[in-house]
């Protein structure tokens, strides 16, 4: 019998990570493309070149049947089928991805936004199996999440469900990118870590090996770093990120009482640095009926694994009916 | 054929209210006892009386065929069928209720706490019929919430998702009965609109009807009353009550994504007293893909009439299958 797979792309600002996903969630072959090489081409002349390189993946992978394909996205809205005004995309206004994508397979193609693809992908292939109620946190550039109830992704009434990263956990917080104050993105994305670490610095006169890298380049690695060495500044950024983090997590909890929430991205390769705060800190500020109630984990996940796994994982929970009972998706058949 | 009817149940603190609600959503008949006059008393003897208060309902809505039962009470667990350290009650600790009071029926009973019972009824009866998507938020003694995902109410891993009310919605604001702070009921219950109310009136010498009533028995309706006659003290208290609110629900619409906000309790009889700035901030408040699309508004039902109809609509839910697809529920047949 001819083996089956499915296509996971995830379309980044920067990157588009692509790869052909076997049944049982390994990668059969994996490549990617530029995005930004297309900054003042059309989005059909970038879907053209995709759809060559999926064919190439596919033949490298042995010519598997494609059972359909699952694309993660920036603003990628589930119900339309669309991309709408991503401000990191090349491609601004709202297209029909699903659509044009849709005239070079005659296979099901389905959309959705990049950290809820990874929830799919926790919930499908990674350490999530099974579980009924959980949440994703994405921690990068921005703070994304994907939320699972009754077995279902939250896509809300008009798809845009899920971005606990924009909540507000300080009233008249810090300014976020969104134009608002005190978001969670603000305080625990990548420059909302750097951001509490430049304030530390500059409010001590402590000497630390952090000093070394401040500039354009001073990145979470290097507050990583110093914290693995026992550097106490560092240490105290990820506390507060911890404590942060906890603030909004405490109140999702509150919400909707998932089993576990999942913590993804770059900053997890830090291990407990991170995880022993937010995990003190939540339990700290949970209501009494949820304490010691809710596991607070890892992602399985790393990097490009989980974009293309996430959405691989979208297109197989489309096809084994797990999708969301609210209304038909975009897809093309 | 002899008509159809379920029994819905609001056990209280204070008073229980029960009623013989038919397939419409009308309620045959309606009775209640007091709660209190147990205290010291076993739940046994209580639940022997409820018994002969529905036998007697019963009768005189004319004996339809009774389909099942539905409770709502303060701390009920949907999938244990119990009441679990209500501080409220006469009864403490934890107790099989469903499994007690079908001692007495051969019907399936369920039970869930009277906030998502609210939820229930506005989706089955009231102004939330035919969405997939909606929170209810009761503001009364405490501040609670029933929220619908994707047609199913949310009850967590462990029955006892949605308490918005005790979300923070101020690091470190004022005490909360939970023993936390800065907890959404803390500002916006009957007892945290009084306190800002008593906030702004001792930091102020102007004279206003509310200061002739200060003491024990100051109340959100003087408060209502005041704002009414153009009080701008009482007009500041709905203002701040609003924005209080608002803080919660801008998050919760970050999380779910709901078509509608239902706002329920005696304080909604104010009307756009508190409905405008509500509308107001949450929409000041709102990450720009949100805005305009979420509408706030209030309940369908007042005060006795949508606890029988919300505990009704439970057992209704139950029946017609549009119940969580997480666990079975404690029911019994």
């Amino acid at each position: 019998m001819q083996p089956e797979a499915t296509i996971g792309i995830d379309i980044g600002g920067t990157n588009t990570k692509i790869g052909v996903v076997g049944s049982g969630g390994n990668i059969l072959a994996q490549g990617g493309m530029s995005t930004e090489a297309y900054r003042g081409r059309s989005l059909e002349s970038f879907l053209e070149d995709l759809h060559g390189e999926a064919e190439k993946l596919l033949s490298q992978a042995g010519s598997p049947k494609l059972l359909g394909i699952g694309i993660g996205a920036p603003n990628g809205n589930y119900y339309r089928g669309s991309i709408e005004y991503a401000p990191n995309l090349p491609w601004h206004g709202r297209h029909p991805l699903v659509e044009m994508f849709g005239q070079h397979f005659q296979v099901p193609i389905c959309l959705t936004n990049d950290a809820k693809a990874a929830a799919l992908g926790e919930m499908v292939y990674g350490a999530a199996k099974g579980m009924k109620n959980f949440i994703v946190i994405t921690l990068g550039t921005g703070v994304g999440s994907g939320i699972v109830i009754n077995g279902q992704l939250v896509y809300g009434h008009g798809g845009f469900a899920g971005e606990l990263g924009h909540n507000t956990i300080v009233p008249d917080g810090r300014p976020c990118t969104c134009g608002r104050k005190g978001c969670l993105e603000s305080y625990c994305s990548a420059r909302g870590i750097r951001q509490t670490a430049v304030e530390l610095l500059e409010a001590s006169d402590a000497p630390t090996s952090m000093r070394t890298h401040m500039g354009e380049k001073f990145s979470t690695v290097h507050i990583a770093e110093a914290a693995q060495q026992g550097d106490p500044i560092a240490l105290e950024v990820f506390e507060r990120t911890g404590r942060y983090l906890a603030m909004e997590l405490s109140n999702a909890i509150g919400f909707s009482e998932p089993e576990a929430i999942f913590l993804f991205g770059g900053i997890m390769r830090s291990g407990d640095l991170l995880l022993e705060p937010v995990r003190r800190h939540t339990e700290e500020r949970l209501l009494c009926i949820y304490r010691e109630k809710v596991r607070i984990l890892p992602s399985a996940f790393e990097g490009d694994e989980a974009a293309i796994l996430g959405a691989s994982a979208l297109i197989v929970s489309e096809m084994t009916n797990t999708r969301s009972a609210n209304s038909a998706p975009a897809i093309i058949h």
